[in-house]
């Protein structure tokens, strides 16, 4: 079977983030005065193959902690979207 | 009130991605040949002012449409996570 995967790779707390600081300075001076905060971060969608979604969702966490994300940096999260029906083998 | 809303921003479809793509050729030489795609895209997560949650997705989408994508390229999601509570004012 095929499923869709969405990570989202994320600073950690306290992890300085100078792309969204320009990002919301950039709001500001657009005149989004009500943004108070902004945070950048990746996403991911992977078609991953695999029996079943507790299995493809455990191997995506490996590919975060080895490639995807800085685990030192950053914090990520898996989610299995939905299996591809008519996809699988 | 204060509002979490956090945008994903990915290309649309048919548009190349070579990011991802890069990606994939990298999780395949690690092993994960499980993997069929990768799509690779962004993530903001931001804190707005705003009367309520309608008002406050309505004024994010309107950010996306023109700074934090390109419309011409990105397809982009809002979604108004939580107000933050204790934080209004």
């Amino acid at each position: 079977m095929r499923y869709m995967v969405r990570v989202l790779v994320k600073f950690k707390a306290g992890v300085a983030d100078p792309q969204g600081r320009t990002i919301l300075a950039a709001l500001h001076s657009l005149g989004y005065e009500g943004v108070r905060d902004v945070r950048a971060g990746k996403l991911f969608e992977l078609v991953v193959e695999g029996t079943d979604e507790d299995a493809v969702r455990s191997r995506v966490e490996e590919m975060c902690g080895r490639l995807l994300a800085n685990p030192v940096l950053e914090d990520y999260e898996v989610s299995v979207l939905r299996a591809l029906a008519g996809e699988g083998r």
